[in-house]
């Protein structure tokens, strides 16, 4: 069965020709392509433009979609085998999964970290459940480690951008967030920029440092396709020569699951929030990326989101052509 | 008007020409039958399979749908006629409904039982009274009393069973649930498996008996097309030589609309939780039906569920066959 | 940039070109003519009839919508500029807006006025942030002071009802209502009416006097097209004659934003609901008209809205056939 789960199960030419599809879609509508063709969108967690972007999707292809969220009145779904469901949830995922899926011609799935423990959100373990159990083409939303759509779309973003695919450096930095986030756009976008090509530099204070198989895959990847993966705590060394800051936050990996240890770990670095003196060592064009939702004055201050740099809104655009293009992928005769 | 309310309204070779219908929608697509088609959806209960199987259904013929559903912030819809609407809803059913189908080609309308008042129950009150404010082809999405989408997909999913139209013995068993739940589905899926020409046993504690019109009506529709209708409260001779074990809950009728009654005659039949132990007297590929949500170890146990004599994913992949048939017979020029 | 935010920036002809495109959707579907073409439908606030129908106007043109609305999980859209997002508001609409809008055709916008600065809801101020964000043609769902999807389908209502453009009398009354309601409907309606060319007469208690703005832009209307309006709080003169009876509610605008002060000064006109002894001396087929959701018993008896004079259902109905106009001059080639 194909499925679109993880970007690392694609070689760099299969995602030359996905983004091929998408710029093509782009430029040259074909608003009959996928015809009574269904996508079924379970989403475990809230989504805006996840959500917003795969219903644009399949109605540009001439399909439709249906949703399973949160905010539907579903009782909760269980998860747990082998549980006597004596309680409030209603309905186990080994029913509804292949129930939503036999209705579907495919199915994208979120399902979000649940940070309570790392060795679990790296393996994926609750995605992998739930992905065991479709019966058609997955696409993965968002799983606790793993975000290929917005990688995907970030890659055509780089090339929009006209950098070329095997030169510049990428600086991926941790920035200050009230909450501890998932895992998932840090490493899938290392991996992402390693496998371009690109020299790709992780800024962090060391409570953020990644963990070694986030590192490790993305050297890999850097090592197969001719890229670099470092990380450090020093901004300028980070920034000099930089043409991407691609900035956002996660959970302290030192603390991972526990919130008040976390919070107090952050909290020492409340002043990581980009501003344009963040680039004086930059190329003097350096791009400022982030895959949104963004917190502005948080993590990002209003003259970089509102000035030229900014590619946030043509990086969030770029989620529905390559989505389009993934669907095609998936699903086209 | 045409509507899709109670199978009853359709004799067996109507029936047989909607399955026919149906099983050629499976084979062969046809994504431009409904083209531009408006089915509305208009859910004053939750739902999973009716919401998504007919989403489904809509895009898979070339139509589309939109969703008027509790989740939705329309403050309560008054029923009741007559009323000074002084209090927290904001509109009436009797502006609404008329508003909603002008909106669409055919509505599709969800109303459970109340489980208040048997009589009007098993009247149907409270959906006649919506269903005589539609000025397009209805369609019921499970009433108080009649649920003729599910019945009419569990016909076909007996004929996906290779079961022949006229020979076979289908047990509806009573099963534990934590809740008191409605009589539709039992009352429609004996209905139709008498009309379809089996002997069909109920099978429930005497506190569980259904109500003499449902039995009735099951036993009416035998008389005129073959089948048979008994009811026992002894599993050993219901299950002789059965070769479909339809499990099912619904409140008990001694005690309809008293909760804690209901729930004091119910724990006296925990243990009616369907497993392998069921089937010893069955016939050897004796199968298992369920309407879902399922609740896992209490009404049935995984061994079923995940074994092969389950066809719950079956008969609801069948609701979006069966409802695409409706959906082209009221419709289509 | 094409929009349609105002029904004040089309002249009278234009006006009479979209009903014409209204006219003949309504009879002669054209089910390709937006095919592929994504509507974005961003509802800062609930509603009913304003997602449904232009759900089902997409969907009859070959299109589809998606939805932003509250009861989604988007924790709050932070419309304030400048500020430092370290509250609970995730996302701001300087990002949300852009990007929604990249994933669609066109967007349409409801945000309903604040009923806290009267001034500020004269100037439309919110929703003028939210319009100058986008990069698609804008429809505007219903503003703090613009309502012009509903006055264009209550244009087509008096032409459906055979009142010739430059005759007749509508009475726009005052009723009573449980909650303090904004001025887009009344404000917009007047000026339809004046701008059609009729003789426009608003009826309210002096505590809901007009604003002077919103008369003088009816009055500017019926000017340069024909009409004339003129308010007073005594019945009888009001309803000599009427062909027409518009009955709606809204906040004091003597206590504007002061809710206590403003239910005090309705509490003495709660006798401000219409019925059938409203109608004495008009014209013998004066019609009912209402934007709805409608209150019965309060704001109208049952017998006016069950009776012969009552055209809410056209109205509510011509929403869907003046929106596909709308859609259709925006939106196709």
């Amino acid at each position: 069965m194909k499925e679109f789960y993880d970007l690392d199960d694609f070689s760099k030419r299969e995602i030359g020709e996905l983004l091929q599809i998408a710029n093509s879609l782009e430029s040259s509508p074909e608003v009959n392509a996928l015809n009574g063709k269904v996508l079924a969108l379970l989403l475990l967690n809230p989504s805006l433009r996840t959500l917003t972007s795969f219903q644009a999707s399949m109605t540009r292809l001439g399909g439709g979609t249906f949703v399973i969220s949160p905010e539907m009145s579903i009782h909760g779904l269980e998860t747990r085998s082998g549980i006597v469901m004596d309680g409030s949830a209603a309905e186990h995922i080994r029913e509804a999964v292949p129930v939503i899926s036999s209705y579907a011609d495919a199915i994208g799935i979120r399902a979000l970290a649940s940070r309570e423990n790392l060795q679990a959100d790296l393996s994926d373990t609750v995605f992998n459940e739930l992905r065991e159990l479709c019966d058609v083409p997955m696409i993965n939303l968002e799983s606790a480690i793993r975000h290929p759509c917005q990688a995907l779309a970030d890659w055509k973003t780089l090339d929009d951008l006209k950098l070329s695919q095997s030169e510049g450096k990428l600086v991926f930095s941790w920035v200050y967030h009230p909450e501890a986030l998932p895992l998932a756009v840090p490493a899938d976008t290392i991996y992402m920029a390693a496998k371009r090509g690109m020299e790709v530099t992780v800024l962090r204070p060391d409570e953020s440092a990644l963990p070694e198989p986030i590192i490790n895959r993305a050297k890999r990847a850097a090592s197969e396709d001719g890229g670099l993966v470092k990380e450090t705590n020093i901004r300028d060394d980070a920034m000099a020569n930089a043409c991407v800051l691609y900035a956002g936050s996660w959970a302290s990996t030192l603390e991972y699951g526990n919130k008040l240890a976390d919070r107090k770990a952050r909290s020492n670095y409340e002043n990581w929030c980009v501003d344009e003196s963040w680039f004086k060592s930059a190329q003097k064009s350096c791009a400022f990326m982030h895959s949104l939702p963004v917190r502005r004055g948080v993590e990002v201050e209003d003259e970089i989101l509102d000035g030229s740099r900014s590619a946030v809104v043509r990086q969030a655009k770029n989620r529905m052509y390559v989505q389009m293009a993934v669907l095609k992928y998936l699903l086209a005769r």
